[in-house]
């Protein structure tokens, strides 16, 4: 058997999620950190021609691209141990669908709101607090999306949990005040060995966006 | 139990996958047109407040949204007839990555295609070639995407087919000579009575279009 291989880039929340299903799962892998702005290696480009992009998995020699699609293939691989969509076919709807609106709404937003200024960002800003809203609402008193246990959406969302400092400061509000359990339910997440080692430095994303930010001349 | 509803508009592929996936299982349905540009109804706006579109499917009193979601949910609750997604955990996340991709690329591109023009609409349609050619490679000469039996990926993408008149009569160029494959596949699929009852005629899609682009002052 060849070993599973994981291609990532540090700050990205997507390979992140990647690493937090494996190490639910206890899988052994070999982390190869991308350079996603210069040389990208030919494994990345074959692995995945079509994006380009990481998060790929290679598990026996075939690769697995986007990153919750990877994260259903670890589910589907390795069931055995902390599975991480639920058994129940309306269950898995939901989760699928709360994960799919972290891409599709929340990341979307968070982007547009370090990425651009003025009128665009303010828009986003308001976008990303109504999507918080949702999402809290969605969460409500449980302890994690799903219920009791750590799953799919937890992990669709929470290496965003180290962006909100950078969120927080380039928009100038308050994540706690607009959803205190979200933000609980982070801390909650942090206390799980698999997220605590995924995530990044929220001031090195932070102290990383002002460098871009920089580059591409954008006040 | 509560019959199953699903709530559509005659000329959306995402409700129309819906359609196909439910003939594919011999699930009886109700089904229910809304008016998408005029007034929504209720039950489509309590069924999904996060979006408020079509297509939400009704079960057991419970909604589902987002068509690849319902497809799979559908896969989930009617195991035992027509499975849409193959049993091989490989397999099947190379079916989830071709249907993302229909939405993710095919589906946008295709969008700009006939709402834009000038030089937006022709990267839209370089684009969209782009798109037939990786397509028809990933086609190959394989019966449907997902081999000899027909899923996911062809519930995800035959809705389109009924859009390829309007894609060529919108940026002049011919889909047979980009992607021959592909469209062998369409008139393949089209023999089977789940996807001819439910695909538009594409002479309605692009009259429909037409009126679109008058009313909007789209030339």
């Amino acid at each position: 058997m060849k070993p599973v291989v994981l291609l990532g880039f540090w700050g990205s929340p997507f390979g992140q999620r990647c690493k937090i299903a494996l190490a639910e799962k206890g899988v052994e892998y070999e982390y190869r950190e991308e350079n996603i702005w210069g040389n990208k290696s030919p494994l990345l480009l074959e692995s995945n021609p079509v994006y380009k992009k990481i998060p790929v998995l290679i598990h026996d020699g075939k690769p697995v691209c986007e990153s919750r699609i990877i994260i259903q293939y670890i589910d589907e691989v390795w069931p055995h141990r902390a599975p991480l969509l639920p058994a129940d076919p309306y269950a898995r709807a939901q989760a699928r669908f709360w994960a799919d609106f972290v891409d599709k709404k929340f990341h979307d937003c968070g982007t547009r709101l370090w990425q651009l200024n003025g009128d665009a960002q303010a828009a986003a800003k308001e976008e990303l607090i109504e999507n918080l809203e949702l999402l809290e609402g969605e969460l409500g008193d449980k302890k994690y999306f799903g219920g009791d246990a750590f799953g799919f959406v937890d992990i669709a969302l929470v290496p965003f949990v180290s962006w909100f400092y950078t969120f927080e400061n380039c928009a100038g509000f308050s994540i706690e005040e607009t959803a205190p359990k979200v933000v609980a339910w982070g801390k909650r997440c942090m206390e799980r060995e698999s997220v605590a080692n995924a995530l990044s430095d929220p001031h090195k994303i932070y102290e990383t966006v002002g460098v871009f930010k920089k580059t591409f001349g954008i006040e």
